[in-house]
Parts: structure tokens; sequence; C-alpha cells
């Protein structure tokens, strides 16, 4: 007789059939109501679909629109020209063209950094999570990994392979007490965290630095929501608010949203030649012969060339000028924060409705749900960028308010009466 | 007092400490004799470091020299053009640019299948794997995964997710018998791993068929290694040796090896469209807002054209007549094979050596050692491209006979001694 065994999941640190369940209904109850699955030709900066619906993205992460800049563009064509290959197919470990080292010497230059790339923000997690967990990265020691409850996938993913490695815990969203009970019974501790969030939201940068000073706590840090968009030269939340010149912070970025191009960096300081090589050579993904393509290191360099001059410093004025307008208009838990995402609260029930009209009026802002948040707190994800018009954000305000926004008028009338 | 708890690793599936510990003493060495961390500029097909040693890849798995196709290097440059962006940086199950789906349409024609887009084989199967475990891409019944010992480490470093979503174990490799006995216990049953090996030899596609037909098996096959080099029209070796046209079998490619160009690709069949639907919203990186740049799609659709014309049988032909030139030479267990690699046996003492003198000869040849191959099993891996000269293969032999490798006129003496 054949299939008599039962499988019992262990399920520890994740659970798919709770996650694809419930997501799931959402996605397709997304989809039917035209919010998801969407195809659309993009030209200036306006999208339009083959029926002919046109809409302008709010939930794009591109917040200084330089995925679309004539010189990353131009930056992407003549390295493909230079180099003739897209790669040259071969572990970098042992042989590599120097289209890799070119880009890491501009952004280390750039962010004060040593700077390692990776083709994604996700693979670099998956590679450098292991490598911590097993004390590769550090002196030797296998610490403890608290993992931010709200840390996003790419990292949480990494959890059951770091499991096999040490010790790992996830603690609650930012819970500093908790940290630092776990660095006075453990001898090495990771903290594994966005340092700007999807949903809108910084780290407590600054309280994690007097732990790692008191403790010697580490800090993983995805920071790629801030980078470009946030700080000197775009060096992003984390980078800018703490100086970062040791060994107990990694900041991992991808370059895919505010820089513009493709691909990810992992920032990282004070470790030895050594350490480094053991990354290239270990660190998973980044060992294989798939690296950043050449189109994607020529773009990387120009936009890195454009975060060196005032022309950066005018488009995150001007990002932070647009979010101004927005938060005078509609109140967000947000309001008043350099933070290029509003998540514009609606209830579970109506929040497909909601957006369904902002799209009918031209606008795609992204509805978000469990398993992305929380149950109860659902709402309309609005991303702005630099590129937006003053019309766009008050238009896009106007009827944000007519499908139940808080408006920042009606607020006021609410704190009168 | 602080740091007193000791962390013990279960080290179930991975072991750092054991991989990189014995690893990179040997990464080292290779480096310390020049044979790995090589930078290089390359200009037709000629490799030249900064010191102006010049040598000719013999490491490179581009076997049929398509990355550097005039045509496929205009196909990058023409997309970026048209699309104007590398990527319009939201997820795609939200809104895409049309760019992912030409060229899924483009790559399901030419190998007849379903085919969804990754930044890289690794990251498809990282994203796949723990689906299969939790019965997404079956029939809802959480299977037995079994992992093949040789199977690449980009399938096997998921262990610990798919472990955690159901039950896993490790095989023997190609063990037949062992993987009929466990159809036998369990209802359902998935198999990974590699089609085409990176140390040069197939799976018993036509066996595991059997088992497939006879039990349900399901396997899922990496298959980089022949995609664009074996088959018609570049199919790969799987999927030529069997017809694949149900939900048996998933093969996964990379898209930069023979076929050129950056990314992966993931070839299935049968699956109805609310599973494909599953795959892209829940398929770990698969669903982020990182897909394949807008260079690499117009590159890829750039190589799929080339892949349905003459050219492409020239180059299988022309890439055989060099793997036939260097048979004739060299004798290893690879030999009269249709596999681009070969792996010429060498001690585990002297491998080192002998890559430095073939390199300073003007070749690169990998050394390999464990852990890549078990111990006891060193050589030199040799991969061969369409685009060698007849030249190139016969100095290649003659240096590697003088370093120690059984060349095939030696063979014959001994035979005859």
């Amino acid at each position: 007789m054949t299939g008599q065994k039962i499988i019992q999941p262990t399920n520890r640190f994740r659970n798919n059939a709770k996650s694809v369940g419930i997501g799931n209904s959402f996605w397709d109850m997304s989809e039917r109501n035209g919010l998801a699955g969407i195809v659309a030709e993009l030209h200036d900066g306006i999208l339009r679909t083959e029926a002919g619906h046109e809409f302008v993205n709010f939930s794009c992460c591109s917040y200084l629109d330089l995925d679309s800049h004539p010189k990353v563009i131009q930056g992407a064509i003549d390295a493909l020209r230079k180099y003739g290959v897209l790669d040259h197919c071969i572990p970098r470990s042992r042989v590599q063209i120097p289209a890799l080292l070119e880009l890491e010497a501009s952004l280390g230059e750039l962010f004060a950094a040593d700077a390692i790339s990776a083709i994604s923000a996700s693979v670099a997690s998956a590679g450098l999570l292991p490598l911590i967990a097993s004390g590769h990265l550090g002196n030797g020691t296998r610490p403890l990994m608290i993992f931010d409850k709200n840390c996003h996938v790419s990292m949480a993913q990494a959890k059951p392979m770091c499991a096999d490695e040490t010790e790992v815990v996830t603690s609650r969203h930012h819970d500093l007490d908790f940290i630092e009970d776990r660095c006075k019974e453990y001898g090495q501790v990771w903290y594994i965290c966005d340092g700007s969030d999807s949903l809108g939201g910084y780290a407590p940068v600054k309280e994690l630095a007097v732990l790692q000073d008191r403790y010697g706590l580490q800090v993983y840090y995805d920071d790629s929501h801030s980078t470009s968009a946030f700080g000197p030269r775009g060096i992003g939340y984390v980078r800018s608010t703490i100086p970062v010149l040791n060994d107990r912070t990694i900041v991992v970025t991808t370059l895919n949203k505010a820089f513009g191009t493709s691909g990810a960096a992992i920032l990282l300081d004070g470790h030895p030649h050594e350490t480094l090589r053991v990354i290239e050579r270990f660190a998973g993904a980044l060992s294989y012969s798939q690296p950043l393509n050449t189109a994607a290191v020529g773009a990387g360099l120009a936009s890195a060339e454009i975060h060196r001059t005032d022309e950066l410093t005018a488009l995150q004025r001007r990002l932070q000028d647009r979010i101004a307008l927005f938060d005078a208009r509609i109140r967000t838990e947000q309001s008043g924060t350099t933070f290029p995402i509003r998540l514009v609260p609606v209830d579970d029930a109506t929040v497909i409705e909601a957006g369904r009209r902002v799209f009918e009026a031209g606008f795609y802002v992204s509805p978000v749900f469990f398993p992305i948040v929380a149950r109860g707190t659902a709402g309309l994800r609005v991303m702005m960028r630099a590129g937006h018009t003053d019309e766009q954000i008050r238009e896009l305000c106007a009827v944000l308010a007519e499908v139940g926004a808080p408006s920042v008028a009606q607020s006021c009338e609410g704190a009168g009466s």
C-alpha cells in the first residue's frame, strides 16, 4: 500500500498554509477589482493600460525618479558597449571583469563605507544572515539573533537557515528592553530590522547605538526605503543618523528604489580583508556566477555621479515639498515625517473599494492588508516621488478625502467640536 | 554578569563552520597562487590582467558565446531605450510594464512551456521550493522532499526553509531505489536535483520519468548547464529527453550561461492559472519589487530570436566539435558525452600547482576541490565554448598533458603494456 505517511509541519518560523491561505484571497479580490495584475505602458511618467485607462503611479519606490533619468539610462548603455557583455559568466571569486569593482569603489566612496554589490537586497540578506549566524562576520562567537517581528520578509525568510547555525528569536517591533535583556544574557547579540520600513517609519537608530556602545550589540539594517531619498549624498537614514565606522553595524540597501537602478549594496565598516573575502566566497548567491549585470553597473555609476551633485539635493528637496503638500491635506500617522510613504487608514472591509475609486480617478495607490500588515490596520499606501506635480498631489488628496481619508480640515473641525 | 549563555548549533542541513573552515583555506591557497581573485579586462575573447598577463578563459559557462553576440547587446540597448527605465519599481503582482511578459511569452513559445522569469536560478529555487514543501504547487498534500546529495547549493540551501513546512531528506546521488521506496511510503514525493550538473553530468531523466508515471513522483530540475547548449532550439537536456507536458516536472534554468543574458526562467506545464498567480505572489523574491531589468529582458528577447534560427544549431555543432577535439587528446570520465564540461583528474595535493602552470601558459581552468567536490576527487575543470579556436584547444590539451593529465595517447600505451 502506498501513501500512508502523513506529514505534520513544524512551522516554527514560516507557515505557507496560513500566509498563502489568507493573503491569496485578498490578492484575488484586489485583482477582481482591477487593483492587482495591472499591465500598463509607461510614457513620461503616465501609465496607460491596453484598454486605454491612464493613471499616475503613487505606489512606485523610485522616490527621486532617477530610474528614468537620461544619464542613468545612458550609463547603462555605455557600460553595455564598454564591456560588450551583460556578464562574463564565472564566479567573481575566480575571475572577474572590473565592472563590479568599479561600481563598488564608487558606492564605497559615495557612502563612505566598504561596499559589496548583490543582485538584490533579498539575495544579500539570504547570503549574509547565515554567515552572521555562524559567527563568521564577528569574532567567531555564534550570536543570539533577534529578528524584529516586522522586519521585511526578505530577512525573516532567512530565520530557518540561521536557526540551523545558531539561536534565533523574534522580538516585538523595536522592543529595546527585550534586546537589552538579551544582551545581558548572551555574549553576542545581533538585531535584524528595517532601517526604514515599507509602511513608513524609521528604526530607533540612536537608541540602538546606545546598546551597541554599552553591550557590543550588532545591528543589521535594511535601509532600502531611505537610501538616496534621505541624508547628505543620499546615504540614507541609518548612516546619516549615526556615524557608522565600526563592524557593529551592517546596512543593506536596494539600488532599485530611489537610487533608480538595479541590484543592491551591502555597506559595512571595519571588517578585515579576510572577512570581506569570506562574504564574497560563502555568502550564498554572492558567490555564484550571476552578479549584477553590466547595464546595472553602468546605470549605478551614473546615478552615483548624480548623488555627488546639487541635483540630488534639489531632488530630495522637491520630494519633501511633495510630502508637505500631501500632509497639508491628508492626516496620517506619518504626517510631518520626512518619509515618502503615507499609510492612509481605511477599514479592512472597504479598502478595496476605496482603492478602486482612487484608481478610476487616475491614481494607483496600493491597498495593503494582512499578511502585509496586521489585521485591522488596512489602508491605502501612498508613495510620493519628486516627479509628481503639485496638481497630481492635490487631485489625489481630493479623491482620497472623497473615499473617507481623514482630511486635515476635517480633523481640525473634529478637534474644535 | 553578561554573556554566559553558550549556543549549540543544530546543523541539521548546513554547517558554515565546516564548509567555511575547509573551503576558505583552499580559496586562500588558490588566491596566493594567482588562481582566484583575478581581475581582467575582456577584449575579443581574450582576458588581460592589469599586470599584462593574457589568457583564454576555459571556466566561463557562456558555452555558445552568445553573451558577447552583437544582437544580444543591441537587444539590451534597444529595451533600455524603449522602456526608458531599468525597472519601474513596484511588485509585478500590482502593476507591471509589459517587459517581463514579453520575455516570458517569447521563452514560453521557444521552450513550449509556461515560463516565469526570475533574477537568478537561485532566487527562483529559494522562492519555489518552500511553496512545493507546503503543497501549493501540487494537490495541497505536503510532500516528502528528497534533495539529491549533489544538488547545487542554490537548491540545497532551501532545505531548512522547506523542513519547516514539510519533511525533508537527502538522498545519495541519483539513488533511484531510495526514491522509489519513498514513493511507496508517501502520498506525494518531490525529488530535487540538477538536470545537468556543474561537474559535467546529466540526471537519469528517463528513469525518473518511469517513477513519475508509476507513482506520480514530481521532479524539480535545475538544468542551467544544458539550456541553449543542448537540444532543439536549446531547450536543454531534461526537456529534450522527455516530453514534459504535465505538472509533475518543473525545470528551472539560468539565462546567464549558454543563453548569454541575465536572469533565469522557470519552465512548467499543466498548472492552472491560479497556481501561476500563487507563484507570482508568494514565491519569495519573485513577489518583491526587483524583477529582471529591462536590459536583461531585451537581451533575452534577442537571444531567444537567435535560438529560433539555424545560427543556434551551428553554434551547438561548433561547440560539439570543440568537445570532440578535446576528447581526442585528454581522457576524462566525461569523454564522449555532449556535455561541455570536463573534469581533468589531478591529485588534491598538486591541483593548485597544476592550475598555476596552465594559467601561466595562457589558459584559465578552475581548480575544484572540497567543498565543491568530495575530498579525493579534485581536478581541473575545463569548460569549452563554441568560440574557442582549434588552436586554443590543442594548446590547452598540450599543457594539460604536461602537468599530468591523462592524455589519450598515454592511455593507449598504458593499455598495451
